[in-house]
């Protein structure tokens, strides 16, 4: 087998061991805490693991874009979540064909929202749609759960359509928060006789409270398949979990402190998530990805013993964050015990629309 | 002919009229300035636009991976320089099948690299190479004008090499700490009788200095084609001169003064490159891109008259940087006069190897 070192650079490793633990550990949790895993696509990208969390007991997938949506469909996928608000002629044209074939469900936070799905669906196979939520990340979703009650009340309204729940996103940290105004919409909901059969939440960042998501029936992390520097640096993973790393070379070493790779952020992305530096370098945990260019990292190595790695040398770094990363390669590379198992394309990348 | 706001979105528009009025001002500039102009192609990534600058009396391209020089060379474009420290056995394969067939230079800035690059081209068609040379930039290159003479001695001395000059990617604001770098090595090779026949610089931040480039025979632009909001930042173009937009439709109106877009970082990048918010909105002058996720914009329309665009209304926004946009669409919509000529395959997307 090929060993990972004979690769070109960059290049996206995938280890199928941390992977598999994974996915194993957040299900057997999902498990003990009462909640459906619906586990999000976008990190991903491969129908291969998305089967794989579905053997393991997760109900579905999610996904972000009608366009990975698609794609899933294409690889024999029948049950998704689309948590995007779907606005225009071309979108729902396109919705209404995945609907004709697989389970898919959407989201709306809008009046303007339900009435194109409405228009499109009316006559047809009927739509299941969510009300999503704002439960503190302060991007999509309605503001307040009795607005959430008002907008069901739409969709159970409108021709074509179904209620069938509430979706959030919670912002990292604030998963309390979120599962109290769930709490106080079903409530409310309960209060006017309607069903909810589904509350779903999600985020990897706090994967490790589920169990206390209260109300929420369904949990949807993405990243928790790879793990990256950023779950760590929330306490949802450690290094020893993270299983997708850029495998870099050393280009060019110009002074004894400062190292260059041929990753730069069309293979890391210049997601900072927070953070101060670009990624985290396992061999050489005192060297800092201190810049990034399109082609180009700047390692800082002056706190490395014997000087850090040197010109010709390959390197694997965890990314801030590796769902982008997937987005920016044609492919990547499963290993196991740094061998080389399989190249695979990354079927959903760059479904942007 | 298709009104571009029948198309789906996210979706990267390309000005026509703008791109050939950049490219026509830079070559003239250039010209003007006793330069060659080598663009850079990474900001394109399409054949087309470097044939129509070579057309317009630019010697030649740019690139900065060999994936990116495989593609132009497929597509017909013969004299190239490779601005990359090419290391280790699979690159420098490439590298000699590439030098078989067109004009091709690449960059040194090392004795590793050029002991990799004389083994595999001694007894061949000899390869140019050019001193890389750290101006101002902190990167790759040589650190002192002695350095770049040494560093020439051992190309010129090495078997299949032949030493063609100097080259430097200067930073941004730094065009005259470059120039006065660059006239000290060009006395001490005169000194030491040494021929150096190109001395190439870049940028485009400081395009509009490029007549200040003093010794410099060359200039590498690449941004310029289409600008961006960091370059009118920079003050090298305006937003009229702006030809890259990514359209994006607004898909939820959370509150009166939050905006969401179906455009996140995975059509607008996390490039900050120095600026507060993630990209100019021309026809809403006064909404700012507060936030990026992957796949949702989060727009500040607090300050925009009548409340801004509403669900439903697509935009164009001019993004910080447009050459990693250009890496994250599978193709582009050509433009002119608001509609859409041709869309097109980006023939180097991807290419990080």
């Amino acid at each position: 087998m090929t060993d990972i070192l004979d690769l070109d650079t960059p290049s996206v490793l995938i280890d199928l061991d941390r992977v598999e633990a994974n996915l194993k550990r957040v299900q057997d949790f999902a498990d003990q805490s009462g909640l459906k895993l619906r586990p999000h696509i976008k990190t991903h990208k491969l129908p291969r693991f998305a089967q794989q969390a579905i053997d393991l007991g997760a109900v579905g997938i999610t996904v972000q874009k009608l366009g990975e949506a698609e794609v899933f469909a294409d690889a024999g996928i029948t049950d998704m979540l689309l948590t995007f608000n779907i606005i225009g002629a071309i979108k729902l044209a396109r919705l209404k064909a995945l609907n004709d074939r697989v389970t898919i469900r959407v989201v709306a936070d809008s009046t303007e929202c339900v009435a194109g799905l409405s228009t499109t669906f009316a006559g047809g196979k009927p739509l299941g749609v969510l009300v999503e939520c704002d439960t503190g990340m302060g991007r999509c979703g309605v503001q307040s759960p009795t607005a959430a009650l008002e907008l069901a009340r739409e969709i159970i309204a409108a021709p074509g359509l179904e209620f069938h729940g509430l979706m959030t996103y919670p912002a990292a940290g604030k998963y309390q928060q979120a599962a109290a105004w769930l709490a106080e919409a079903k409530a409310l909901f309960d209060a006017a006789g309607i069903a909810v059969p589904i509350i779903t939440t999600g985020g990897t960042p706090d994967i490790w409270h589920a169990d206390e998501a209260g109300v929420a029936t369904e949990y949807r992390p993405g990243t928790y398949i790879y793990m990256d520097r950023s779950q760590v640096a929330a306490g949802a993973a450690s290094y020893d979990d993270c299983a997708l790393t850029v495998l870099a070379t050393v280009v060019s070493h110009p002074t004894p402190g400062r190292a260059i790779i041929d990753a730069g952020s069309k293979a890391l992305t210049s997601d900072l998530l927070g953070l101060v530096g670009h990624g985290y370098i396992p061999a050489y945990p005192d060297a800092k990805v201190v810049g990034l260019s399109e082609e180009h990292g700047t390692l800082d190595v002056s706190a490395c013993v014997n000087g850090g790695p040197k010109i010709g040398e390959q390197i694997a770094i965890i990314p801030n964050h590796c769902c982008p990363v997937t987005n920016l390669f044609d492919a990547v590379h499963l290993v196991r015990d740094g061998k080389l198992i399989e190249t695979v394309p990354v079927a959903a990348r760059g479904r942007v629309a």
